[in-house]
């Protein structure tokens, strides 16, 4: 990487901090240019307006995900272990974030009524997420897994509901045993709509 | 009602609509104001602050979901069929407020890490509905109508994923159906819960 973009990339990790606690929305030219020790306009020359640096944000957030959530678990067999994998890296991705916030979820409620480009680009993303999270429920049904009349969409509704709850009680309410209640959640959808005796022995992922 | 107290009415609801759409944090006294027609002046000899209004609107907030959600609940038998009318009356409270908000969800996002009285009011508003739906999974264990054995407060952490789902889903998804997702879901954990006293051990999935 030249400077230009060794700084460039600076600016975006500090910005996905700064994001991350405040929301996107929270997100300044000033409190930003104060975390990287730079002046406003050195902070503007990498960027064209404060909204590509959002998006440029959403894109390093959704580049994360993708390398600690959704990539490891495409190692693991298709199917329920290749499900639980995602589940676990969400879920472990959700805890780390507790202090600060998840930006798929918070984002979700800064922008539900905020139509522009930012509101685009994290519905594409969740919209991906939530799709790979479908095949992979689907996956599992080909591979019998889960019985064949599953609905894959109701399944990752209730698995999306789970880990809202999960974020909701953990950093709302401070509740303690949230990850368990969302595990044991994830267990009784999965044995619901499995197969009995179908499903593999499940390789744990660490 | 004096015409002082009929005026301090009118401003709160004016501000709950208000909040409902650009969240508790948007509300500011200058909008509030143009809303309903008075001097910024005018709105704070109503208010000793911008935070007693937020509060107030909390309190408003949970006046009417009480009225709304809680209270018709309470005419139907103990058990299933009270517990079914509270998820019944949320559901329905939920998909009006689509096109502006449910405050105490969007508030729990607001206010997830930003300490003092507003926080702490809305938190005790989500635990007193929380610990509502909890009362109300307990008499239907002691009805019989749930087994014996049924974990209460993961009922209603996983209720609560639900709805968090629906409102996600619908809001800012704006997918379709995400009612009858919700209904499903609610279906399947009455169900399980119904039956279980042999529930299997639940294995973790980390």
């Amino acid at each position: 990487m030249r400077k230009g973009e060794m700084t460039r990339a600076a600016i975006i990790d500090s910005a996905l901090e700064l994001a991350s606690r405040k929301g996107l929305e929270g997100l300044t030219i000033g409190s930003l240019a104060e975390n990287v020790k730079m002046s406003k306009s050195g902070v503007f020359a990498h960027f064209g307006s404060r909204e590509d640096l959002q998006i440029e944000v959403l894109k390093r957030y959704g580049f994360l995900f993708e390398q600690e959530v959704f990539l490891p678990a495409l190692r693991e067999p298709r199917g329920l272990p290749r499900l639980r994998a995602m589940l676990n890296g969400w879920v472990s991705r959700v805890n780390r974030e507790i202090a600060t916030g998840c930006i798929f979820i918070s984002g979700a409620v800064e922008y539900d009524d905020r139509p522009g480009p930012i509101r685009d680009k994290l519905l594409e993303m969740v919209e991906t997420w939530q799709a790979a999270l479908q095949r992979c429920v689907e996956q599992s049904i080909a591979q019998g897994h889960l019985s064949a009349d599953t609905d894959a969409r109701q399944v990752v509704f209730e698995i999306y509901g789970l880990v809202l709850a999960l974020n909701h009680d953990a950093r709302f309410m401070k509740r303690p045993n949230s990850t368990e209640r969302a595990q044991n959640g994830f267990e009784r959808i999965l044995r619901d709509f499995a197969q009995s005796g179908s499903e593999p022995e499940t390789k744990q992922i660490t």
